[in-house]
């Protein structure tokens, strides 16, 4: 039996709050507004949190919902038709439950399997390729696939940021918070573009993260350890050598030739870095969906935010390569869509 | 073309420490062992975390790698034929990167793809599942799944227990830490139990979730909202409900009867409650694989300890079944194997 085509029925999102910009931002945090835009290249962001009073907006499970919630409508699927439910994020809102099954709970989505992924800028890809996998076989039909950051609990708000290292700043300059989830099935969608490769996998064999993000506990939560840990330095050198080596191993897999590329969704680690990547990957010709500009890095929530953009244009017959990257431990992965 | 039969080619597990007794732990916890005997009816566990001292001992990184080295060992497979590696956990060592990658490092794995799953009692049903789904098409032959968790984090050591509510106590008794990993192939392996089928669904639709494992950020590790609560009533009346109808649903997969059960391995929350649910279950012809009293109830790791322990015994053509319940949004599911 062949392996069913396997189609993105709909796509949501959902950002919190009003876009912060960066004269904003930059007032709150004490920095210059003209270095955010010239070294990040961000122009604004969204935050789960307020930044002037520090209250919290949304959780994690609250924007997935909404953006769930979205990309079922527009596939025009019910609860009861979603046969399994996805979510990959590296800020879950707890623990245990998995927020996935939060998720699902406000969905109305009951008595299905649920898959929580904890993973980074990679997790969108991760968690297409378990998608896609549950609708192998005859099983499943139609699935939720999930995918969201929020970065509120890592964000103190409460102090003296003159006296903050520039290394930690950084952090709250190039990150925000989303959702983004995908309606995928094997019904047949006319105009609903498939999925027509996955493809991820870890790199980093011997070489130190490029990203830590740690969380604490009853026991350690009054430590003075930090919180993140970053190497932009091998971030900025690694990273677009993975995303080249990633699109080429995406048209291996699909035996698309690069001059075939309508679209190519780059990884989104800054504006900035965007557009270094950009140029490294080459297919010059390709047009570039991008996003970062406009929601800042939100990890797990941004492939989604892309793909929504992608989907309103992609044509019949037109293919489009997404590429991701993790920092964290170099992982590499995208997945291939073409427009029917 | 027909699914290819997966096996179980290897089995290996890892306890941090020596075994802590209910005396030992009642000292530390300013207790009574009797109670413990009684109303847990665990005789020991293993910490990664020295009770007197307080002094970490071991990583979940550390423990999964010890688990999955001995797997591997006992498959007689290197590192260089794994083709994936999955890890469940409740506890990962940090948010990112994802342990899972620490641990393919470890071991030396590169270049495949790895997942991590966030998730409690249910995490290794959901990880094996994985692994058979990554093991359902013609890309991959042998693949490491692994599950574990490491309670340190949440152990607060540095206080006085006699001023501590019971609620809380009763963590520090019923839960352990350790890992284990099984390897799973589609080659042909005379002898090696094959994986009959896998189930897992979320239940709690509208219900409180049983239990609660928080994590603190940066922004609210100075607050006072406590990581875990438990609902025990709930749990106690729950779990043996889900408990039977999770080895119907697999009896049900498989076609096989009741009768035809030769093991069960039954979900093990605390001694005593394993008992509880094993009555509620029935099949009492068959023999319980069981390991709550020597280990506590150490989470992701728990199948894989029960797993290690059937496969010395499961003969040519005997069926066993395995059964997890994660009280947090009341999760179902379990795996059946029969021997070869």
């Amino acid at each position: 039996m062949a392996e069913p085509t396997v189609c993105v029925a709909g796509v949501g999102t959902a950002l919190p709050g009003p876009p912060v910009d960066n004269a904003t931002l930059a007032a709150r945090l004490g920095l210059d507004a003209r270095w955010i835009d010239t070294f990040i290249g961000t122009r604004t962001r969204h935050f789960a949190v307020d930044l002037p009073s520090g209250k919290q907006l949304a959780t994690l499970a609250d924007l997935a919902e909404e953006a769930a919630a979205e990309a079922m409508r527009r596939a025009d699927v019910v609860a009861g038709e979603i046969d399994f439910v996805v979510l990959a994020t590296a800020s879950p809102d707890e623990l245990m439950p998995a927020t996935v099954n939060r998720v699902a709970d406000l969905l109305g989505v009951d008595r299905v399997p649920t898959y929580q992924l904890q993973s980074g800028c990679a997790g969108a890809v991760q968690a297409l390729d378990v998608g896609r996998m549950l609708l192998g076989g005859a099983e499943h039909r139609t699935g939720l696939v999930i995918g969201g950051d929020v970065c509120a609990r890592h964000m103190r708000l409460d102090r003296d940021f003159h006296r903050a290292p520039s290394a930690e700043l950084v952090n709250y300059v190039l990150f925000g918070d989303g959702a983004g989830a995908v309606v995928l099935s094997t019904d047949d969608r006319p105009g609903a573009p498939a999925l027509r490769a996955v493809r991820h996998r870890v790199t980093g064999l011997r070489q130190a993260p490029g990203q830590v993000i740690r969380w604490f506990g009853e026991a350690d939560r009054d430590t003075d350890v930090r919180g993140f840990e970053e190497d932009y330095k091998a971030i900025e050198e690694r990273v677009p050598e993975l995303a080249e080596q990633a699109l080429w191993e995406l048209l291996d897999a699909t035996g698309w030739r690069p001059e075939e590329l309508a679209y190519l969704l780059p990884p989104q680690l800054s504006g900035r870095m965007t557009r270094l990547i950009r140029q490294r990957m080459g297919v010059p010709d390709a047009e570039e969906v991008s996003c970062v500009e406009a929601t800042g890095n939100n990890g797990n929530a941004l492939p989604f935010l892309q793909l929504e953009r992608l989907v309103e244009r992609i044509a019949g017959g037109e293919r489009a390569v997404a590429v991701c990257v993790e920092a964290s431990k170099w992982i590499m992965g995208g997945f291939a869509l073409e427009g029917r």
